[in-house]
């Protein structure tokens, strides 16, 4: 009679691959017709319940606990299953080929004196602990284990960073260093391209891909997938960016993310654009925009398999310099702040999305995110952009495109404000608009620029005008009336919002976190494991020197006891 | 002494246009320093405050009534101006050069029988009412009135669409239309490119690029800003595409909008798909994706210049033919749905973007949209991409990169849902992953297949493969055994997407509402013109026929007795 038994096993720990194994081996003893081995956690009782695994025993164990379930054609066989775990768990071929296990990261450290690296794999309640210790033997992190708090990651990135440390992830699924691929990793040529990626299907996709193409990669350095998000501010990311720069056989950099926040955006970007690499950004989800390649080195892609070709591609212009930059007027100290007036929605919407890239924070009544929305439309904060054309302006009065009254007054009160460096305007030409908008609003920007110098500010005017050699206003004469009342003046609205955008963002501050030493990059992997085995094999495969560490969790799982003996460790390291 | 004085003419309707040239003739006059003509809405009142033009009067205005206010250097002057207003009302040129003035449209349709166009830009509240006259008389719409509301703009796009006319707008601020610029346009040279624009300024930018870059266009038609909204769901953006879809003289489709609503973008591509000529999309802000340009004739653009330049490169390529398509298996007549199963939270996500644009509503676990997240993890719900290594799936257990059990598991769940026609997964090779994922995968994959052809449902599996030769699994064996099994097996996720999403988007509805009369295009332009005089001789100079209608506001703006006249009509066509 078929019967299904099973076996609880309290507080017990092997790492996951272990009873994947274990098993496997169960379900190919003859007359099991089908085993599973898992820890007691919800999801895992869903799939014995699927298999008819799942017992009244089974349903009743805890999340620490080891579920052994076979279902077999007869109790005998079932008992007899069940009395060979032990044996098959003592048999199994270490897929580690040390002679000796250490207990601990300290101990595995004494073994293994020039690792630089530990890769961490243990389950998430523990892997914190483990990352700690690890920072604290002054390893760098390759953070594997996921279900780790975000608090954690926080903290352990900020020691990281302070110590001059790498802490990738925590979830961080792969990484190449240096030819050595930490967790999971393609067999990727050697080459050019250095890759910063807060997705790990995003590196292995985008370095498989660049070694289809017939380049190859210098290092593909994962941060984790939520090293993006606002509360952990790219620390991780930064640091990999800065590595890649100093790293001189790095040509090309790539970097991929899942949509990350707004404000680590601006920030990456910012970092990247003073790389003097080209950079290929990637952000999936993100509203692509491409900006003036002349001025700087960022490049949009729009796929996984578009930020290869390009990377590819780039690699070779990458020699040719950049065409030295004109130095451009200072600003007074106070001047910070862009205010765009626009008539054209579309533009004004473009330009939203443009210097986004740039400048944090842009307060407009266009923007979709409620922190964006100016309340007081009559009030500019900060940066501002506003939409004139918007209904709310509109009422009872013409078009910002044939009427420049309300822009006019709106630019006066912008001008005078001591905060603002910027006012970017769009002058659109063509049939039923305005027939002469420069003898409106040349004066004015003249005037304007006038008294900001008798204030000892430089009032910078950049306009974007639209139109053909056609148009009815003379579009020539349009912008060299502009120009002499000292705008700027340019046809593409893209090349406008880059250059604002350059002229604006905030100069990052310099040396906040010491640098990491790029030696980690050039020396031959030497590494501590610690979870998983079958990663310290892969890294012996890959001829890697590793220690794997025989680790338990600490107090058996009991999390009482844990938790005691954490605080006790604190106590003792204050 | 200086002084402000102010009339106020209770009820008064004027163009704003012809306000503003008030304004500046008042202005001219000997002894005024400052001039304001305008009708007594909020906004209005703030500006002339600014200006120092606000009196106690003036501030006790009603919206309906016209400020008229003069600042002099004395109160005679005052008073003279004021007297002067009169005069220069009745003095001013008219812009246009009609003998006589019809007072409303219908009578404006007698006088240009042949008109088939009106261009209406009164005031809001009145905009709609003008529109459903036009419509009645048959005419085509280009409404550049703005602060319509949106239950309106529904009602009327519904009537014209039923009549098989356009009604472009409200906030419709430009078109092209055979070489007439209606509202504001830029004089464009004609060329083989046809535009569809939800934005004004993003047309008239892009059209004056394509000036500039030496080609030209057919038409520019502008559907309004809020066309591409959930509520109206794109209907003229639709029947524009339709149109230019059958003009024989447009080579090559733009298709331009500010973000649009999903399951509007879903539509219109999946529109434009069905289009045989190459069609270049820009939808600003909206996550920009490349697609395999091999299997459809979609092209998305980064930028309002992006969109040009592509335009005018595809001009060359758009005769070649595009390759005939293999007929793909007809699924069941139930079989509706993908599933995805993803390891990668990289691919995952990625591939939720690209398909979101075929498939409206796709249910995941990584999805942003609220409306979009699945919330029992353990059921799919119509279309479904899941991320099985998010932290919910893998505690207590290994990353699905590794442990095939759970996803084998969701595979055979979802395999035997007889609604489902394609289960897309992906596989990802390198060091870490699995040693032989095929092993174990391909098995699944035959079975399932035969199951489903046994239930005369043709099963559809897709597999992304990631990897290179180099790996340790043996990626050509890995795709050799895949294939053997029946999955169709693809190294670039965006290919493999593209065609998952092109086997189940949705036949469109064909002939929901009539054609069109592509003659609309191709007759020179005659139209009706009620609101901004300066519209009709904008027309005229560019040589189109056109009667402008001497429009006063019913029952003198009155709003009240404009109500009842409005439901007396409304009765009288029942």
């Amino acid at each position: 009679m078929r019967t299904t038994k099973v076996e609880i096993r309290r507080g017990t720990y092997y790492d996951s691959i272990i009873l994947m194994q274990l098993q496997l081996s169960l379900s190919q003893i003859p007359g099991v017709n089908n085993a599973g081995v898992m820890m007691g956690v919800a999801a895992n009782k869903e799939i014995l319940k699927q298999n008819g695994l799942l017992t009244a025993e089974a349903e009743a164990a805890f999340p620490d606990d080891l579920i052994i379930s076979v279902e077999c054609d007869d109790t005998t066989t079932a008992d007899a299953a069940l009395a060979e775990v032990d044996n098959l768990l003592s048999s199994r071929k270490s897929t580690s080929e040390q002679d000796y296990l250490p207990k601990s990261v300290e101990a595995a450290a004494q073994m293994l004196p020039n690792a630089k690296w530990a890769l961490i794999s243990v389950p998430g309640q523990y892997a914190a602990g483990v990352a700690r210790e690890a920072l604290r033997l002054q390893k760098n992190v390759f953070l594997y284990s996921d279900n780790v708090s975000i608090e954690d990651e926080i903290a352990l990135k900020h020691e990281a960073g302070h110590s001059g440390l790498l802490l990738m992830g925590p979830d961080c699924g792969t990484s190449i260093v240096n030819n050595t691929g930490f967790g999971f990793a393609n067999q990727v040529r050697r080459g050019p391209i250095g890759l910063v990626g807060a997705s790990g299907t995003g590196l292995q996709q985008v370095t498989a891909r660049i070694d289809q193409l017939g380049s190859g990669i210098t290092h593909a350095l994962g941060t984790g997938g939520r090293d993006l998000s606002a509360e952990v501010g790219g620390i991780t990311a930064l640091q990999c960016l800065g590595l890649l720069q100093r790293d001189p056989e790095t040509q090309v950099i790539v970097l991929i993310s899942k949509p990350p926040a707004q404000t680590v955006t601006t920030t990456l970007l910012q970092s990247a654009r003073t790389v003097d690499k080209p950079v290929v950004v990637y952000f999936i989800g993100y509203p692509a925009v491409t900006t003036d390649e002349n001025s700087h080195n960022i490049h949009f892609a729009r796929s996984l398999d578009e930020t290869a070709e390009l990377a590819v591609q780039l690699v070779t212009a990458a020699a040719t310099p950049s065409p030295a930059k004109n130095k451009p007027v200072r600003f007074a100290k106070d001047q910070r702040y862009l205010r765009g007036l626009f008539s054209g929605g579309t533009l004004a919407q473009e330009s939203l999305f443009i210097l986004q890239n740039y400048l944090p924070n842009i307060h407009s009544n266009i923007a979709h995110e409620k922190e964006q929305q100016l309340n007081d439309l009559k009030r500019s904060r900060e940066h501002t952009l506003l939409d004139l054309g918007e209904d709310a302006f509109t009422v009872g009065r013409p078009h910002p495109m044939l009427d420049n009254n309300l822009r006019l007054a709106r630019f006066q009160q912008e001008a005078a404000d001591p905060e603002v460096a910027i006012i970017l305007m769009d002058i659109v030409l063509g049939h039923g608009a305005h027939p002469d908008p420069a003898s409106e609003l040349a004066p004015a920007i003249s005037a304007a620029r006038t008294r900001a110098q008798k204030a000892k500010r430089e009032l910078e005017i950049v306009v974007v005008l639209v139109g053909t050699e056609d148009d009815p206003q003379n579009i020539a004469s349009q912008m060299e009336r502009l120009r002499t009342a000292g705008a700027r003046v340019e046809k593409s609205n893209t090349v406008a919002c880059a250059y604002v955008g350059q002229r604006l963002q905030r100069q990052l501050q310099p040396g906040k976190l010491p640098p990491v030493d790029l030696a980690i990059l050039q020396e031959p992997v030497a590494a501590i494991n610690v979870g998983l085995e079958s990663f310290a094999s892969s890294l012996a495969n890959q001829t890697a020197a590793v220690v794997h560490v025989d680790w338990r969790p600490p107090a058996g799982g009991n999390e009482k006891l844990m938790s005691i003996l954490e605080r006790m460790k604190k106590a003792q390291n204050n």
